[in-house]
């Protein structure tokens, strides 16, 4: 393709971008900053783009994907695009029934409960998330000098979703096959860490700069069972993209992020990721202390603080800076996914106060 | 009331009660068990009894709250009763148009946000609850020497409610006005801790002998945003109630419990709980270090074990009682509430299995 022709040099460009030096732990002009959920509700243009489109056939249309994920790139001038995407769009790709229900999320057809489900799980071909290689390929052509964040769920999260049909508040299915069945647990989750690999190797692939995995849910586990039942399968789906992107010569940062995942940092610090998202629950000056120099942070301003006043809003943006001074790499972010009800301008406003405050 | 004739000799059983014992941090012949949660939909008879019946219909019935409360012990021969109520109760109680809705949970008519709101919220009356208290002497008569545990919701988890006008997953107006408003913010907790202090002393004169202080949603804080916004309004609460029970000449141990506070377990200590309830997320052990010897812990079983096959379920319990060994004071419990569809079997078993391990 001839767009292809411009990769050299913008790929350098990016390469030395605030965000990408930060993840790498490198000195950086300014704090680099994105926001979870940047692209999404919050945004009126977001509304009006999805407007009567469901949200897996959104996230098969390249140049819908292409648009929203850069809507908040245009508004904020934030440091780094993240793939529009959604956690179960590599399940279905593989052949799992599940559809997105407004206000509910993620319903499954046929819950995965037992042997026969587990070894029903097919791997993701690469073909069939063809568009999204195609958004990604996209972007980094549009994107220029800002970098691409690839994006997919890990294993646990998906196997929550999985075995309990749906979004659920205490995964209380998922855990009980997981108590109760190790060796199908255990099943169930390289199936799902193969999966996931996929899809992240395949935006690696295509372009993306970055990626991060979310594990939403894992929050729900004690450190033990962290250690016990996930983090081998987080850490294969890890080292699976880092071999991928050694293997086109590159070096693409992996980010990790769970939500009241304080507990668990440091067992989280050894899936091997470059960067540690942190929830809002815990300063970055105590998460530093808990995962060691050898990481990058990012984070953690929490959500609600975009509702309140702006002096107020402000304070903790400069608190979030102050706990981040002198730490190896820090990339500027919430604690947790953009609130729907957001002001934009609460966004737009931190950005300039993140870019502006001395490093 | 001539039943109050018996009151002497069954208090002495009662204070000599494992559950008390082991809340006061004294030795005790086995290990008591109690669950958050035992009166409820897990149970058959719970289902049978409030058919038709709306939950804060059913707490002002002294006569059904007496039955609800009295199920679970008659099951399980668990060492306490906990007062069915529901947090909301003293609320209502004073003044607050609210309602439970099935599904979803407590709605408040007009929301608490801005100062003329917070200026409205009434005290409590004692009169206003007495109902609650008729059901709390007709408790203690029948309950023998089993103790009754009085119940309340902590002001953060109040403020929530009143704030959201409803629950909610992120507490994003409750910590906008918390952040914004300082001032109001604490102005509204005041009130709310006067409200729950309240309702428990009027428990706690009607004869409970300890009570719990949940503070379901305080997870969702910082440490340092616990103790700036939250610490103060509930050691104001358990301060009241102690002062209660001195003045009635006796000793009523308070427990405090939240859900995903791990982190907050040093600071809520201070707040001067004689037993803090600890999450499932985090081992008793480790708990013990966090909040020092001079208090007695609670917990903490993942309800979700409830759900996994006997042999699973039971090596969780084994674990639960190994982190407590050495401890000085245990309380057996779950580390968040029953899941309404557990078998009420498992929790059988899991009494058996306590009172059966050696101290």
């Amino acid at each position: 393709m001839t767009e292809r022709a411009t990769i050299g040099p913008v790929r350098s460009e990016v390469a030395d971008s605030p965000f990408l030096r930060a993840c790498r732990r490198e000195p950086v002009p300014y704090t680099p900053v994105w926001f979870m959920r940047q692209a999404g509700r919050s945004l009126p243009e977001y509304r009006a783009a999805r407007d009567g489109i469901g949200m897996l056939e959104a996230c098969r249309r390249p140049d819908l994907v292409t648009e929203l994920t850069l809507q908040p790139v245009r508004r904020y001038g934030v440091d780094a695009a993240i793939l529009f995407s959604d956690i179960v769009v590599p399940l279905q790709a593989a052949g799992i029934d599940l559809d997105i229900e407004p206000g509910t999320g993620p319903v499954v057809a046929s819950p995965v409960r037992d042997a026969r489900a587990v070894e029903a799980l097919r791997a993701l071909e690469e073909g069939a998330v063809e568009p999204v290689a195609q958004a990604v390929r996209l972007l980094v052509d549009e994107l220029g000098g800002t970098p691409l964040i690839g994006f997919a769920g890990a294993p646990f999260t998906l196997a929550s979703y999985l075995v309990e049909g749906g979004p659920s508040r205490n995964h209380e299915r998922t855990k009980a096959l997981m108590y109760g069945d190790p060796g199908l647990w255990s099943a169930l989750m390289d199936r799902l860490a193969g999966i996931t690999a996929a899809f992240l190797v395949v935006q690696v692939r295509a372009g993306a700069s970055a990626v991060q995995l979310f594990d939403s849910w894992v929050g729900a586990l004690s450190e033990a069972d962290y250690r016990a039942y996930v983090l081998p399968h987080s850490a294969a789906v890890l080292a699976t993209v880092a071999k991928a992107a050694e293997a086109a010569g590159r070096t693409v940062p992996r980010i990790h992020f769970g939500v009241g995942t304080g507990e668990l940092l440091g067992a989280m610090r050894e899936a091997g990721a470059d960067v540690l998202g942190v929830d809002f629950r815990v300063p970055l000056d105590v998460a530093s202390g808990r995962t060691g120099p050898d990481v990058a942070l990012q984070g953690n301003l929490d959500p609600a603080a975009l509702l309140a006043p702006r002096p107020a809003l402000e304070d903790r943006v400069r608190a979030v800076l102050d706990a981040a001074h002198g730490l190896p790499g820090h990339v500027f972010n919430l604690g947790h996914g953009v609130l729907p009800q957001t002001d934009p301008d609460a966004l737009a406003r931190v950005v300039d106060l993140v870019h502006a405050a001395a490093r």
